[in-house]
């Protein structure tokens, strides 16, 4: 089965990245975590990415924030689907982050989730390996009956206790 | 082999998505074109997309502008890889796009690409299958080789006529 | 008496939401609240749309964050005005929301208010039944010069305290 | 039967503005243009809102670029509900008219449509009517209708031509 | 000498607005201080701005948030200059404020200061009536020495304190 | 009589300036015009605000794009009023100019005009020397009333042409 | 050995310039740290600039947020290199500092670092000095090794704990 | 003589990067010109960064637009001062390359000049060589001097020509 990968530019991205975890344990699919710098490590991003395929990965979400290179740097070196999450910092909002994930130039796509979109991150890698795996497929179908249920269940709830 | 499917909200988005068909011919990669508005349309998008699995898609690429919501109904619609390519309007030099595309909730990820990104969306497509398709995944690393050996011919071209 | 509608994407816009319900109460309008995503639960969203003229109501509030697709998926299956509140979020300031929600293509229109701005989605919503029922519409002239006369007695306290 | 105001800050809106009138004529609503500034004419402006409901106007569709007041300098003078077109001008690419016309106190709703986006102004006036006129809701059920047909046939088009 | 109005849009300016009133103060400047609103209490700004150089006024400053269309409405009835100062509200982080205050058409112009700039609308006030009023003149060309004194005495001490 | 001092930072910004000529002519008011630049003339630009008080000036107008720091260079050097306009350039539609020129410090006020509002910033002029000029006042009043009726004409011809 | 020189146009700035002192310190390169604001004190500003070169300084880092003017006033006035921080202030989250930062007309650079970037604008001035210093080169050479085997002892923990 | 770098990512960037060459030719500054692409050519951008220094560059200007990751990229490879130039594409006005090369991370540094602002980072860059070498400051000193004329000139001519 294939696996994977989730790199955060820096260990301060956990605490958004973590969010990711949850949704592949709950679909049991195996993943490997990791902190690789688009500026600090750029050789080990590098050789991590042109490596992945080769060790079993399906595909690699990568975090960052500001000027978020992590994802562009990790595609270039692969043609395994990467996904970018741009994580909101201390200014701006996440606009930097997000700019700097989504407009990449032709060639060297980069899958962009919503700023902060860990959980979305990790259901789009469950999304692209569920394409050739029929068990996480269902799964996902099951999350998403599941999520629906939650939903109809809450208007339940609120549409007794406040309509008039 | 499974095939892509390119959904765009309005036939004025044609000139902005054709690009993306260009790409998945020189891959050799089937594909379907279709128009679907989420708004007007609604059902049909709906239908198109509950049934793009049997149908043998293997991912969904969808083009809008504006308050660009095809890809997200798309993708509520569908556990398939979803591609959103936010296209540029009359207004807001696209933003209005991107962030209608990004900005997903939990659990329905749309895989944003920069705006007017239609060679993007079609890679990443091509990315997807590739997992788990060899042949694809040979082509996409011999583009990635061509692409660059075209930025070295420039880069003699341009360091032989301006260097000092 | 036509009702109003007031739908929630999620349970956590209910903060911003409920400061609809006061107005609604205040001016007896009889009101039903629901939470449905235009992503999770799309085919209840579409049904409650499509079936709202039928039973009784006048105009549909619609709130929703980041990708903010509910107020447009709920308009697609009604030609009942439909009113967007866009809710902030985590991240942007609620500039995702709004432009999701305002900028609608022809022929599907969502009367957009502020962000977070569900005092006036209700008030609007007022005005709205206000064409035919004069009630309303009393209600309403009263409640504009009740505000009037706050601001003046705000004018009078402050203008005391710090004249120089 | 009601009439639709149309309002707009300068004469240099019509080219904007004018997309307005065909809808409201296919749809056989009786219209009023007028060009009142909030700024150079406030007193016209003023009186204009406040005697629409006794002329018979069912909704106010104003029309402004730049700081546009117009929208909300009409709210503030009538309880019918009041439409604003923000148009853009010759920078920050319709910005600064979305965020003034869009983001009123709370008591004064203005309900927003996209920039320039005349014929959703148009089609939400008709909505508004529509709420408590059979024969008006007919023919906006049947604008959807016609609507949703020329995007499938375009889609029968466009399919045929570039499916692979 | 003239006076200065200060408006607020609503007492929760306030808090932004009274540090104009310790410069004024400390300017000697009579002020009057008003809570007018643009659109609950048009009638009211209107009849202020239009007396207002009747009644001794020789600038106006305008606070307001959101859509503020305050500073233009008071500006459309008077040809005292008009200082805004847009405020911040709960979201945009004022962005909306500063362009409904900024963006005005030809003919009336606001002397828009920074977001939430109520001293420096207090010190521009001054700088109007100075033109014509040597005493105010010589004040303000006296805060500015000190002004200047007190950085460089700021300079001295953190140059002590941290150099290397 | 006081004078008007028209600054720009570049020749550049002539065709955007000399907007602001024709209305000080038609008011009667005498002006100067400069270039100067903040950064490549800063010498000159700072005596000029030394000494535009002794030579008759009343205020001073500043026209600079980009990173605007005219207004705020002359500003820093005389207790004139300052009036500034940002003026578009090549990239981010004026944005850039409008934050540079508004966003000034407490202390030094700059009265911010709309981009690229020339005219406007003329406007503003003429109002601060009419606080103490009953001419000019008388102008600018006959100016208002000449605008009022213009747009009250263009209503005219416009609502018998399109009115239904 | 040249010395840098940081500039703050506010000791309010001093928790964001503050973290350039240790980058400098373990560089073991001498600095001066001022206050001067391009508004308060532009004459001390200038004179600064104006004899830095002759004082020894080889680099000059600027501090300032809002209509940041600081460093495009202290470049107007040098040729040594000048490094812009734009400050993030109370609204808009760094975009006014950083636009009136970065957005230098030809011929007056500034070299412009993140928002609240002091450790960058820090780096960026030993990476200057250290163009003709080896020493300082091999210290950074030095601290880049040391960030990357940080960076790599965070992977090994981290890849510890979370792999599945 | 130290040697300055230009690298751009596409040769599409041409036309911006071209200005730099005239001011480096006048400066007498050799220069060698380089496309390299972080995406698609990553590992030559490296080995380029990586020896850049060996090779006698003082300077590497990078001039990339969209999610402009040259310059970073090139800095995470070298400690020599790296000049970023974003550059404007067909969409956001230069907003994505201005963010995505400006937001470095601690450690990397990337001295970001104006969108398009070829002129500047080439004047930066002769700033930064001009510390240890006096012909290129005393030459910089003439053109600054030079540049201050020309303004003066223009000065003269327009307020001729336009002065009442």
């Amino acid at each position: 089965m294939k696996k994977v990968a989730i790199v955060m530019g820096s260990d301060s991205d956990l605490p958004v990245v973590e969010k990711a975890f949850g949704v592949l344990a709950e679909l049991e699919i195996p993943y490997e975590v990791h902190v690789y710098s688009a500026h600090r490590t750029p050789e080990e991003a590098k050789k991590f990415a042109a490596s992945a395929h080769r060790k079993g990965f399906g595909a690699i979400i990568c975090a960052a924030g500001m000027a978020a290179h992590l994802a562009g740097a990790i595609a270039a070196n692969t043609v395994l689907p990467v996904i970018g999450i741009p994580v909101k910092g201390a200014v701006l909002d996440g606009m930097d982050a997000l700019l700097s994930t989504v407009q990449m130039p032709s060639g060297i796509p980069v899958a962009t989730v919503a700023i902060d979109g860990a959980k979305n991150a990790a259901y789009l890698a469950a999304e692209i390996l569920a394409v050739s795996d029929k068990a996480i497929r269902d799964k996902l179908v099951g999350i998403r009956a599941k999520a629906s249920r939650e939903v109809l269940e809450k208007d339940r709830t609120i549409a007794e206790k406040y309509n008039r």
